[in-house]
């Protein structure tokens, strides 16, 4: 009999389990039967490249990187439209919304988060989660006169469509919480500079704790966001208004199934992803994804992650797991790591970077910290290629090992977060990545690259040129 | 009384000394007097850059960084066209050609290496050292229609100058040993990469034994070169000819001084790059630069690096340590890690990068290897910029750790050579580096890096697209 294996929600958590099941569905003598349901209509879609196709680098399509076919071809029962509405843990199934029970030996939660909602029934209002959204708000461009923009969230998906409004010509207001831009990501210096950047492009930020309080439409259409009352009330125009929102876990049926719920409201899971309940991990229930929480590789307390990175390697480790289990070879398993929270992100031209703790983070998990920032081009300047990078290195001050990285620039940031990604990992000192040899080519590098600047303004030394 | 420094040698690790000491000069309270001296005119030229002129990027007067006037209105005593005959080590002085004495309280000798000699009168026939050397080749190509080149010399310098000449449509033939190009950074299979793509330029390239017998001119100039004798003789039409040949360290002084010279042929030292005399270090003699041999952190024996990151940190060593002892403060001191020779050069639009040992540098040390290799796209297909990078990653086959990377591509080879640099480093494995969290955006980045894909070929496990 083949194994059954279920795995429920269709995001990158879920199809990254599937994709890595197939690859090594070969090893299992016995079989496996694959079945993954999910809500959506499309086959994998990827969503961190939807604000590019709002910026007009290829179509929205494009982003459906494989049709439920693709999976159908390969054995698996890939089910579009199609709801949970129950886990029966005891029983081993799962419950459909038609009424149907999926039984399984293995059960994988990748439930995702929750979309936020439109609070109003005027057309131009948008919510910004997946590609149906994108797919309304590139009609709404096309189908009307778009002047004015307004997005509420200073997060990276709505920098991104941002950047996209004003590279269209839109005038563009982003409203979100103070002091400064992508908080969980960059300090306060190091988020000006993405917002000073931005600006520079025509966007306006108000970052302030004002809300929405209405949002006006002539003719069924939004016309104008008024936010903030009395004195602090503002009303600015827009044609188009994207809410986007802090994301929460969906759990309510791994909750209502009895598996634990963390602190930060996404399901525990232990270091193989397998789901708690009671006191012991479940050996046939795993999750991944944005639904589940992590534990921080610095404060050592959980948290949201939500990256397609981290459901990526989640999704490998669940696989090596199951089959190890299956073969008996426990030198197929292996476990996730703590979570660094590597991210990069271009926001229209301006790329920031970020890993390990902000400083506030640290502080707040009673780490004291000792920083340095820097910045330098990223190679010679009479190299086609030359920009300056921004770089800021934050260190525990009692250890000295590198607890985060941030950065700005234009050319080098995601190669530069996996490096220090790598260090934060392996607890490098500052004073041990200060006389680290690096290559140089002087087309491709400074002989005296930035990160030993930030370094040495860490440790109070003058940097040399 | 100020300290009297003497630096001997103006390159890059003498040069990296002298700016170490002007940053810190104002910390030593009986001040600092620095000597430079140097053979050549110039005052510090980026001979990196050199083959970059010649590829018409910009000219050769740009690799001049800075003039000595520079040094000079900065109060060291730099001077230019001067050589150094004798370092009496008992008296504290250096002896100059001019007869001259030169007391120090502090040596620094960077004496860098010697200069491959011409073999013949014709003109037309070059080294390609310095900056003299780029002005004579650049003149031989204004003042006459050159067809045909010739290198001597499958190294860095080599190739970048066949880059350089088949970018002007100069045919070019390149000479060197067998079995592949770059073979201490590069396996054959990785080298063989490098020459495919050059290939495609035009390039030819002979990699097997034949030496060159003759170079034949007409009215003193260089027309063609004769390499192999009897029925291996081969005659290959050169109006230029650039002769490469292995580097010497220039150790001469230092010998005749009674200074400990290594199993390589380079200055011995120790990690605050004190030489030796006799079985101790001297507490006021260093050496840095293309003199010195270095440990390599693989194989534990010396080697000669000779590249002008290691002299770089070989400097910034030298004086953290010499202010140290200075002001009796050892919280000022650094010290040289293991040598990694993080390397990355671009040879025109092909950029190879490798950082560790070889796969063949691993055996002859008697380390069994593992090694991984995967091609894959440097971002989404559909971005900008989106390059086919081919990456091996070799591994220790005991301990699994990480000791050597090796890349053909187009972009992100030196961030990755300097991410993988800390990653041997720290000792980080296949299976951590394979379950390590990276960044993604996919405008920046692969949702799985070719780095992962390497790393799975070298556990056996197929990589999951």
């Amino acid at each position: 009999m083949p194994k059954e294996v279920v795995i429920v929600g269709g995001g990158i958590g879920g199809v990254y389990v599937l994709r890595n099941l197939i690859a090594k569905r070969d090893n299992v003598e016995e079989g496996l039967h694959i079945t993954l349901i999910k809500r959506e209509k499309s086959g994998w879609v990827s969503v961190c490249g939807l604000p590019f196709a709002l910026r007009g680098w290829y179509e929205i399509d494009k982003t459906e990187i494989n049709k439920p076919q693709f999976f159908l071809d390969q054995g698996v029962d890939f089910r579009t439209e199609t709801e949970a509405t129950r886990f029966n843990l005891a029983e081993n199934s799962v419950t459909l919304k038609s009424g149907e029970e999926l039984n399984y030996d293995l059960l994988v939660i990748s439930t995702g988060r929750k979309q936020s909602v439109r609070e109003t029934e005027l057309d131009g209002v948008y919510t910004f989660n997946n590609e149906d959204d994108a797919k309304k708000i590139e009609a709404a461009l096309a189908s009307r006169e778009v002047k004015n923009a307004f997005i509420r969230g200073r997060g990276i998906i709505g920098l991104q469509s941002a950047a996209a409004f004003a590279a269209r010509g839109i005038k563009t207001t982003v409203l979100g919480g103070p002091p400064s831009l992508l908080p969980s990501s960059l300090d306060p210096d190091m988020g000006d500079l993405v917002k000073e950047r931005m600006e520079q492009t025509g966007i306006r930020f108000i970052l302030d704790r004002r809300e929405i309080t209405e949002i006006k439409g002539k003719d069924g259409w939004a016309r104008s966001v008024v936010i903030g009352e009395k004195e602090e009330r503002e009303e600015i125009p827009a044609d188009i208004v994207i809410i986007g929102k802090w994301m929460i876990p969906e759990v309510d049926l791994a909750k209502d199934a009895g598996i634990e719920i963390g602190e930060t409201g996404g399901v525990v899971t232990d270091r193989a992803m397998r789901v708690k309940r009671g006191r012991r991990s479940m050996s046939n229930v795993y999750a991944v994804g944005d639904c589940v929480e992590v534990v921080d590789g610095i404060t050592h307390r959980p948290k949201l992650n939500q990256l397609a990175s981290t459901a990526v390697v989640q999704s490998k480790v669940v696989v090596d797991n199951m089959i190890s289990d299956i073969m008996g070879q426990p030198s197929l398993y292996s476990s996730c790591e703590y979570c660094l929270s590597p991210i990069a992100a271009d926001v229209g031209g301006i790329i920031m970077g970020s890993v390990g703790v902000t400083t506030e983070t640290a502080e707040r998990a009673g780490i004291k910290t000792v920083s340095g920032k820097a910045t330098k081009l990223t190679k010679a300047r009479y190299f086609p290629g030359a920009k300056p990078l921004t770089l800021k290195l934050i260190f525990d001050a009692y250890t000295k090992k590198i607890i985060g990285a941030q950065m700005v620039g234009e050319a080098t940031v995601a190669e530069r977060v996996n490096e220090l990604a790598v260090a934060i990992y392996a607890g490098i000192t500052a004073e041990e990545l200060r006389n680290m040899e690096r290559c140089y080519d002087p087309s491709l590098a400074l002989l005296i690259d930035v990160t030993i600047d930030a370094a040495e303004a860490a440790m109070g030394i003058t940097a040399v040129y």
